[in-house]
C-alpha cells in the first residue's frame, strides 16, 4: 500500500496586529482550496498562524496580550478552516497562542495542532525551545518575549499515528535544535512539521542577518538528513509590521534535498509528494538507530544543568 | 590575548596498501612543511593516515589484519612527523588503526590523536560510532568492516585543553551523528577535528551516491552552527586501490560558513584563521545551552535500546 502523502507548505504573509482573525482564516482558507485543488491531503500553515508574532512587542497590560490567545480551538475565528478542511477530507496544521486551565493555574503555550481528515484534532505540541528573553530590553529594535509570554512546553516530543505513519511537530527555534528531531525520530517520526516566524534582523549578533535563510535551510537539511525523515518548514514571511521575516518555506526529503521550496515572501502553496518508505533509505542503513547509536557514552545529551 | 589558531586541514590522496608507511609519512612531513609555511600553527591529518583504509577488505587471517595497526605511538614510521612538527612548533592530528592491551585483553580502535606544538600526546579519542558491519558480505563491490576490526570507543567525547582552547576529536562516521558535536560541545569544545574516508559508493543505497559531498558538508556545517565550534573536515581522497573516496576537505566556521575548502583529491593544503571567541557569537545567544537547552524533557536521547 502506498504511503506518499502529497504534501502542502502553506506559506503566509504578514498578519498585520489589526487584521481581524476571520480575515485570516478567509486566506487560509484560499491556501487550502488551492492545496487540495493540487490534490494535497496535508496543509502545514506556519507558527502563530492566526495573529500577528506580538512577542516582538512589549506589552504591559496581560489584557493586550491575552487579546492573540484562543481559548478553545476550534473557536468562532476557526471554525469555518475546520469546516473547509473536513469537507474536502483534507488534514491541515498551524500554530497558535494558547490559553488553558492546568492543574488549577493558567498556561499559556506556543502550541501548534494537527488535525486529520476528519476533522479531529490528532496532536496538540507545545513548544519546547522558546527563544528570546523575558524581559523588555529597549535598546532592541524590536522585542523577542517569548520567554515572557509563554511557558515552555513540558510534554516534550512525540510524534501520533495520523495519515497512514507517524507524524511529529515542532515549532519555529526549535528547528535549530538537533535535540528535537532526534527525539521526534526516536519516538518514531517520519514526517516532522515545523511552522515558523524568523526576523531577518537578529539583534544580538546583527552581523549574522545575512545568513538567516542559510541557517534555516541548514537546519531544516541537516534535521531530515540525520534522522531520515521528511521535514516541512513553513513561514510567516515578509514585512510585518515593520518587521522583515524571511521565507523560504521548504517540504525536506529524508536525504536532505530540498524538492520543493517557496518563490514569494507571501501567502503562497509549494506542494511535493512525500513517500514515507523513503524514510528507510536513510533510517535502515547509515542512520539504523539501534545498530550504531551509542546511549551508553551520551552522558552529557540529557544530563541537567551543564552550562560550559 | 588573541585566541586565534591558523590551522591547516591537510587532505591526503590515496594511500595503497603496498605503500610502505615512510612514505606515506614523507608525505605528510611534505604537508606538514606547506602548511607550516603559512603559519600554521596546527595541523590535522585524516582517519587512518598511515594506511590504506583497509576495512574494505575481508581479510580471514588476522595476522594480515594487524600488519594495519600501531602497537606504539610514536613509533619508528612516525617519529620523523613527530621531530618536524617539534622542531616547528607546530601541533598537529592524524587517525591510526591502534591495539593496546587493556584490562588484559588486546583492544582494537580506530583512533584520532592530537599532539600539541612540543611534541606531547594530549589527546586520544577512539572512534564511538563505527559504521559499516561486521560480517563478510560478499554481494558488496567493497566491504566496510569497522564493526569486525575494530571495537567501538568506550570513552565517548571529550575536549581537552589545548593551544589556548579547547579542542575536541571525533572521526568520519562521528560526524553524520549531532549527538558526536552536542557531547563535545557540552564537554566545552571550541574546535573540532574530523578525518574522514568516504567512498563515493554506498552500496545498500546506490540511489544517493550522488549525495557524499552534500552529505558531508551538511553535517559539517550543521555540527558546527548548532554548537557554534569550529569544525576541521580532512578527507583521504582519490581512489585508492579501486576504491572512489570523496574529497571536499573543509574548515568550518562556527556561523556553519566553509572559509576554506579543498579543490583537488590529493596531498592538498588548506589553511584558515579560527578565531575560538568567535564561537561567542553563536554560544552567547541562539545556542546559549544554559538557558535554552531542555534535557528535563530529553527522554529518548540518552535512553538504552530505544530501536523505532
Amino acid at each position: 500500500m502506498s504511503r506518499v502523502i502529497r504534501t502542502a507548505a502553506a506559506q503566509m504573509g504578514p498578519n498585520p496586529r489589526d487584521m481581524p482573525r476571520a480575515t485570516v482564516v478567509a486566506r487560509m482558507i484560499a491556501l487550502l482550496d488551492q492545496a487540495a485543488a493540487q490534490g494535497a491531503e496535508l496543509v502545514v500553515f506556519p507558527e502563530l498562524a492566526l495573529t500577528s508574532f506580538f512577542p516582538r512587542w512589549f506589552l504591559p497590560d496581560q489584557a493586550d496580550v491575552d487579546a492573540f490567545f484562543e481559548t478553545e480551538m476550534p473557536n468562532a475565528a476557526t471554525a469555518p478552516l475546520f469546516a473547509r478542511a473536513r469537507a474536502l477530507g483534507v488534514a491541515f496544521s498551524f500554530g497558535y497562542a494558547e490559553v488553558l486551565q492546568q492543574d488549577g493555574r493558567t498556561c499559556r503555550y506556543n502550541t501548534a495542532i494537527l488535525v486529520d481528515g476528519t476533522g479531529q484534532i490528532v496532536d496538540h505540541y507545545r513548544k519546547v525551545h522558546l527563544p528570546g528573553h523575558s524581559e523588555h530590553e529597549p535598546w532592541r529594535p524590536f522585542q523577542h518575549l517569548e520567554k515572557r509570554y509563554f511557558e515552555p512546553g513540558p510534554f516534550g516530543f512525540q510524534s501520533v499515528k495520523a495519515l497512514g505513519g507517524r507524524i511529529g511537530q515542532a515549532i519555529c527555534n526549535d528547528r535549530r535544535w538537533p535535540e528535537t528531531y532526534r527525539e521526534l525520530a526516536l519516538s518514531g517520526a517520519e514526517m516532522v512539521l515545523i511552522g515558523y516566524n524568523t526576523p531577518r534582523h537578529y539583534p544580538p549578533a546583527p552581523e549574522h542577518d545575512h545568513l538567516q535563510d542559510f541557517h534555516n535551510h541548514l537546519s531544516l537539511q541537516a534535521g531530515a538528513y540525520a534522522n531520515g525523515m521528511w521535514v516541512i518548514g513553513v513561514a510567516k514571511a515578509g514585512v510585518e509590521e515593520g518587521c522583515d521575516l524571511i521565507g523560504g518555506s521548504a517540504i525536506v526529503a529524508p536525504t536532505g534535498e530540498i524538492v520543493a521550496q517557496a518563490a514569494t515572501l507571501g501567502d503562497e502553496v509549494i506542494v511535493a509528494d512525500c513517500d514515507l518508505d523513503r524514510c528507510a533509505e536513510i533510517r535502515a542503513n547509515i542512520f539504523d538507530f539501534a545498530k550504531h547509536r551509542r546511549p551508553d557514552v551520551y552522558t552529557r545529551l540529557a544530563a541537567p544543568g551543564i552550562a560550559t
